[in-house]
C-alpha cells in the first residue's frame, strides 16, 4: 500500500493548490479504491462565513472522491460555514439561507460516493433556537438524511448553545425534515451502516470520563443499532493536554463498541482558535490505523474495514500529553513544536483571512519582541516583516545591537528610529498640562508611570503610523501571558496592536521557546544568546537602587513563581490558601521567607484584579495553553475587582453580620 | 396608606445610606405590617463577586423586615454574588464556597420573616455543570428549601448555561439537597403557598410568546399547585423596548392564573449592563399594584393579598415601549430619559465598583465629546471631570470656543492644550521612518489617514498621560455607535479610553439627546446651540473639494441613512436586498439616486466588515439599544470579513460548482 499513499500525497498536492489532478494519478488510485470500502477524510481549512470559498473546496473533494470511486467522503463540523460563526447568524440570517442554497447544489455532486457535509440548518419551528448544527448525508445527487448535533458545548472557547438548538434525536433523520426544525427518528439511525455524530456528541462517555456534562450519550445510542463504523465530524481546536484525552477517549470508544471510528477535524485558525486537524481512524480494537498531519489541509483515504491507512507522525507536544502534566514544571521542551505550529498557523490564517500581508513590530532586544519577530518571519515571510528598534535614553547599547543582529539573522527588514524627540516633546507638553491640571486636582502622584508610558506609547505611535501608511500592514503587540496577568503592559503602548502572537505564552516558557527556536528552525541560532541570558525588563525606567534599568522580576516577582501561580489557578483552580500551604518549585531551589511569599501572593491578586480591563481590550491572539485569559475563552466582569480571593473566617462572617 | 408609604420612604433613606432607622419609624411601620400579609422587596445594587458587601446589604434588609414583622422579604437573582459573575466561578471556585459560608450565617437572621435570597450553589454531582443558579428560602433561622433556575438564557448579554446546570425540578426542593447537586421534588413545590422562580423561568409562556425558547414552562408547573402568589427573583438589564414586553408578560401571567405576581429585579450596572430595577407586583387580575423606582436602590413593601402597594412613576422611555416601534424613526424623544438614566447609572457604577473617581476627556466642540462631557459631569460630579480642548491647525475657532463655553456651562474643569508640537514632532519622526520603510516596501499610499490619526493619537497621549499622573482617573472614549459601525474611529485615538459612554447611541439619536439634555437638566442649555447645529466632522482632515474640514457625512453617508441601516439590521435582521427594495426615511425627504443608494450600501458592508476588530477592542460601554455591537452582547469572528451579505444567485452557484 505504500505506493498508494505516495500517489495520494501527490494527488493531495494538486488538490491543496487547486490544480487539476493528472489522469494517471486518478488511475493509479482507482485501481486500489475500486475494491470498495475506501473512505475519504477531507481535513479542510474553511474561512468562516465565506460560503462560496468553502463550498468550492468541498465540491473539489467530492468530485475527487467520486472520480476514484470512494465509498464516502467526510468533512468537518459546519464545513460549509466554518466553525465557529457565533452570533453572526442571528444578526445576519442571510448567510444561513446562503449556506442552504449552496448545499442543495453541492448535493448534486455526490453520486455513487456518499458525502457527509456539515452546515448550519435553519429551523422553522416556533419553539427553541433558530438553528441546528447539522450534517447532511448525500448520495445519488440528493440529500438522503440529516444528523443534528445533540450536545452543545458552552465552556471555554465554545458557545454552541448560544445559537443552535440541541437535537433530541441521535443519528440519521429523514431528508424531508431539512430546514423544518423537526427532530424525527428515521427507521434506522444509521446510513449505510454509519453511526454519524458531530463533535461534542462523542465526548460524553460515562465510563471514560469521571465527570460528564450531559445526560445522554449519543455514541451509546448509535451503538445500539450495531453500526459498521462510527463517523464524527468535528471542529476541535488544539490546547495543551487535549490530544492525549482525545486519543484515549476515541480509542476507548472504538474498543468498547468493537467498531472502527473515523474522526474528521477542521484545520486552520479562526481568530483566537487554532484547529490542529490531526484527523484519525481507530480500528475496532481501539488501535490507531490512520492519522492525518497536524496544522495542514490534507485529504486522507482509509479503509476502516481492512485496517488500511497511513499514520502520519504527530507534532511533538500534541503527544506530550501522553504523560499528562499533574504539577507545574519548567520542562516545556516536549510542548514546543505544538506551541510553534499552533501560533504560526494562528498568525498565518489571521493575516490570510483578514487580507493582511505585512507586519511591523518594535524590536527592543528583549525576549518578547524577539520571539514575536521570529514567529512573524516564519508565519508571513521575512520580507513582509519590519522590525524597528526605537531606543530611548534608557535603552542600552546591547539592546540596540541585539535587535539589529536578530533582524539580520532573520533577514527581516530593519531600521532604527529613536524616540528621543517624541519623548522630549511629549514630556514638555504633558508637564505643562499637568501643572494646569494640578491646580484643580492637587493630589498629583509624586512618582508615576507617566515617563514609562510615554516611551511605550511613542513606539506604538510609530508602529501604527507605518500601518496607516503602507497597505495591508498591522502592528504586532508583543505582550506575554505572565505580564498580561500582572497588567504589566502599557495601554496604547506595547499591549496595542492588530494581533498578539504570544499573549498566551508564559514568560518561563518563552525562554525555553527561544532556545527551541534556535535549535529547531532551519537557520540555527537566529536569536542572539544575549537576549536569552539577560533578565527581562522593559527598559522604561531606572531602578534607583541599582541605577540600572529596572528588572521586571524586581517590579513583579520571580517569573518562575508567577508562572506557577498562573498555572495552578488555570489548571488546578487553586487559591490563596493552597499557595500558602504548598511549596512552589521556585522554593525548592531558592530561599523564600514566609513574608516574601505573602508579599508576592498579595501583589499577584492585587495586580490581577486590576488587569481585567486590559484583558478585555487585548488584540486577537492565539490560545495555546490549557486555559487562558483570552476573552473568547474566559470572561470575568471588570467590576469584580473587589473579589476576596483569600476567603473569610466564620468568626469574621458572624461578626460582620452582627450575629454575635 | 399614604402615610405608611411616606414613612417607608423615610426608612428607606436611612437604609440606603447605611444609617440606623429611628425607633419611631419602626413603630409606625409595624402598626400597619402587624396585620400580616406584607412582603418586602429589596431592589439592591450588588457588587459582583464582593460577597461581604452584598451579604451585609442583604443582612440589613432582613433585619429590617424582621423588625417590622414582614411576612417575607425577597431579593434579586444571585443577590449574594451579583449577576452576572460569568466564568469567574469556574476559575476561582473559592468565591462560590465563600458565598455558601456567608449564606449559612445569613440564614440565622431570618426568624419569623421568610427571606428569599439568591446565590450560586455548588454541585457535587459528577454529571452536569458545577453550579446551580439558586435561591434559598429561609425561616426560623434555617434554610427551609431551595429553588433552582431551570431556564438558562444564552443569547445577547446572557450566558447562564456556560456556568450553571439547569434544574430539572420546578419550585421548592428539600433543604437537605443544598450543595449536593441533586434535583429532588419536595412534597409541595410551594413554600408558604409561594410559587417561586428565577428570572428566565417566567419568560416562556407559550400563549404569550409567539416563539418560545424552551420546552418547559416553570410558571405553568407551579400554577398546578395553586400557589397564593408567584415570586420571581430577577436580574434583567434595561434595553430599548424591553419594559413593554416585561409588563405585558407579567400582567398576562397574573391574569391567566388569577394569582398576584411579585417580581424583584436587580438594580445598578455591572460592566456593560445597566439593570433598571423597576421591581413590581401585579394583582390577580393582571393589574399593576406596586412598582419601585427605576435605576435606584429601593426597599418596597406590598400586600399582594389586599392589593396594597405604591406605584412609583416609570422613567420615560421605559414605557415608550407601550407602543412598540415597528419601523425606524427619528422620534427619539420618548426614549431619552431612559437612555440618560441607563448611561448615568452605567458610568457611576463602573467608577464606583472599580474605584475610579475622575475622568478626563477631549472636548472637540463636536457633538460626541460634548454629550460625553455632560454625562460624565452628571454621573461623577463636575469637579471630577477635566475637559481638554486640544486644537490642531485644522481646529476652527468656533470649535475651541464651543468647547470652552460648554465646560463653563457645565462647571467642569477645563484647559486648552494645543497638539501642534506633538503633530510636528510626530510628523517629522514618521516621515523619516516612512522614507526608510519605503525603500523596502515600495507601495506606500499616495494618500493615507496617517495625518488624521496622528492628531487623534496625540490627543489620546495627553489624556492617558493625565490618567497616569493623577489618582483614580481614566480617559473617556467618545466614539458613538454610528461611527463604530463604520470603523470611523482611531485606534489608540478617540476610540481608546477606560470607558465609552455613548458607544451604543447612534448619531441621529445623539442630536435629539443633546436637545433633551438642554431642556431637561437642571441647568438649561448647557450645550451651546452651535454644537447641535454644526455638521459632524472629526476636524482631522481638510476636504479638498471645499477647503474646509471634512464633514463626516461626506466621508461616510448621511447619518440618517446610516442609522436606519443599523436599526434595520439589528431590529429586523434585514439585509442588502431588503434595503434595495424598500424606501428609507431619508429617501422620503431627499432625492437619492439608485446608484447613490447602492454606493452607500456597499460602503456600509465594506466598512462594517473591516470594523470587527475595532469592536473587539472597544472599552467597556453601556448597552442602551435593543441590539448592539458590544462584545458582551454580540460576537462575530474578525476573520469573517469576507461574508457576502448580498447573497448569490442560483445560476452563479451552479456555475461556481461546475454543475453546468
Amino acid at each position: 500500500m505504500q505506493d498508494f499513499f505516495n500517489t495520494l500525497e501527490l494527488a493531495d498536492k494538486y488538490l491543496v493548490n487547486d490544480k487539476d489532478v493528472p489522469e494517471d494519478i486518478f488511475n493509479k488510485l482507482s485501481k486500489v479504491t475500486a475494491e470498495g470500502g475506501y473512505i475519504g477524510m477531507a481535513q479542510i481549512n474553511p474561512i468562516v462565513g465565506d460560503i462560496e470559498y468553502n463550498a468550492k473546496k468541498i465540491a473539489k473533494y467530492i468530485k475527487f472522491a467520486e472520480k476514484i470511486g470512494l465509498e464516502a467522503v467526510v468533512f468537518p463540523e459546519t464545513a460549509l460555514m466554518g466553525y465557529p460563526i457565533e452570533d453572526t447568524i442571528d444578526r445576519h440570517p442571510i448567510i444561513v439561507a446562503e449556506n442552504v442554497k449552496w448545499l442543495m447544489q453541492i448535493a448534486k455532486l455526490a453520486k455513487n460516493t456518499i458525502a457527509i457535509v456539515g452546515f448550519i440548518e435553519p429551523r422553522l419551528k416556533k419553539q427553541g433556537k433558530k438553528y441546528f448544527n447539522s450534517v447532511v448525508v448525500m448520495q445519488n445527487g440528493e440529500i438522503k438524511g440529516i444528523v443534528r448535533k445533540s450536545l452543545l458545548p458552552t465552556y471555554s472557547e465554545f458557545n454552541d448553545y448560544r445559537y443552535v438548538e440541541p437535537s433530541s434525536v441521535t443519528g440519521i433523520q429523514p431528508a424531508d425534515t431539512l430546514c423544518t426544525g423537526e427532530c424525527i427518528k428515521s427507521e434506522s439511525s444509521l446510513y449505510n451502516g454509519y453511526g454519524i455524530s458531530i463533535c461534542e456528541d462523542c465526548w460524553n462517555d460515562g465510563e471514560f470520563f469521571e465527570r460528564t456534562l450531559y445526560k445522554i450519550d449519543p455514541t451509546e445510542e448509535l451503538a445500539k443499532e450495531q453500526p459498521k463504523l462510527f463517523i464524527n465530524c468535528s471542529a476541535s481546536p488544539t490546547r495543551a493536554k487535549k490530544e492525549q484525552l482525545k486519543h484515549n477517549m476515541l480509542s476507548f470508544i472504538s474498543k468498547k463498541y468493537k467498531k472502527p471510528f473515523i474522526y474528521v477535524n477542521q484545520v486552520g485558525a479562526i481568530d483566537n482558535m487554532s484547529f490542529d486537524g490531526t484527523s484519525r481512524v481507530y480500528g475496532k480494537d481501539g488501535e490507531l490505523i490512520a492519522r492525518a498531519k497536524s496544522f495542514e489541509e490534507q485529504f486522507l483515504i482509509v479503509n476502516p474495514y481492512k485496517n488500511i491507512g497511513k499514520i502520519y507522525p504527530l507534532t511533538n507536544g500534541l503527544d506530550k500529553s501522553l504523560t499528562e502534566q499533574k504539577v507545574f514544571t519548567l520542562e516545556y521542551e516536549s510542548d514546543l513544536e505544538r506551541t510553534y505550529k499552533t501560533i504560526i498557523q494562528g498568525i498565518r490564517d489571521y493575516f490570510k483571512k483578514c487580507g493582511f500581508k505585512r507586519a511591523v513590530l518594535g524590536l527592543s532586544g528583549g525576549l518578547d519582541s524577539t520571539v514575536c519577530a521570529v514567529l512573524m518571519a516564519d508565519a508571513i515571510g521575512k520580507e513582509n516583516v519590519f522590525g524597528i528598534s526605537m531606543p530611548s535614553n534608557i535603552t542600552s547599547k546591547e539592546s540596540k545591537s541585539d535587535a539589529e543582529l536578530l533582524a539580520h539573522n532573520l533577514g527581516i527588514n530593519f531600521t532604527e528610529a529613536p524616540i528621543k524627540d517624541m519623548i522630549n516633546t511629549t514630556t514638555v507638553c504633558l508637564n505643562n498640562l499637568f501643572s494646569t491640571v494640578e491646580k484643580k486636582w492637587q493630589d498629583r502622584y509624586t512618582k508615576s508611570f507617566t515617563p514609562d508610558n510615554i516611551q511605550a506609547r511613542s513606539r506604538a505611535m510609530f508602529l501604527w503610523g507605518i500601518s496607516n501608511e503602507f497597505p495591508s500592514c498591522i502592528p504586532i503587540a508583543t505582550s506575554d501571558k505572565s505580564e498580561l496577568y500582572m497588567g504589566y503592559a502599557t495601554i496604547n503602548g506595547d499591549m496595542s496592536g492588530g494581533f498578539a502572537p504570544i499573549a498566551d505564552v508564559p514568560k518561563t516558557k518563552l525562554f525555553a521557546f527561544a532556545r527551541w527556536l534556535n535549535k529547531n528552525r532551519e537557520e540555527k541560532n537566529a536569536i542572539p544568546e544575549a537576549v536569552i541570558l539577560k533578565k527581562p525588563g522593559a527598559e522604561l525606567a531606572i531602578d534607583p537602587k541599582t541605577n540600572k534599568p529596572l528588572i521586571a522580576e524586581d517590579a513583579l516577582m520571580p517569573y518562575e513563581f508567577l508562572d506557577e501561580i498562573i498555572w495552578r489557578i488555570e489548571n488546578k483552580n487553586e487559591t490563596y490558601n493552597d499557595f500558602i500551604n504548598t511549596e512552589f518549585v521556585y522554593e525548592k531551589h531558592n530561599e523564600v521567607t514566609f513574608e516574601q511569599k505573602i508579599e508576592w501572593l498579595n501583589k499577584f491578586y492585587r495586580r490581577m484584579s486590576t488587569a481585567l480591563y486590559k484583558w478585555s481590550i487585548l488584540p486577537p491572539s492565539i490560545i495555546v495553553e490549557a486555559r487562558s485569559i483570552n476573552k473568547c475563552d474566559y470572561r470575568q466582569p471588570i467590576t469584580s475587582s473587589r473579589i476576596n480571593y483569600k476567603g473569610a473566617s466564620e468568626e469574621y462572617i458572624i461578626e460582620s453580620l452582627g450575629l454575635n
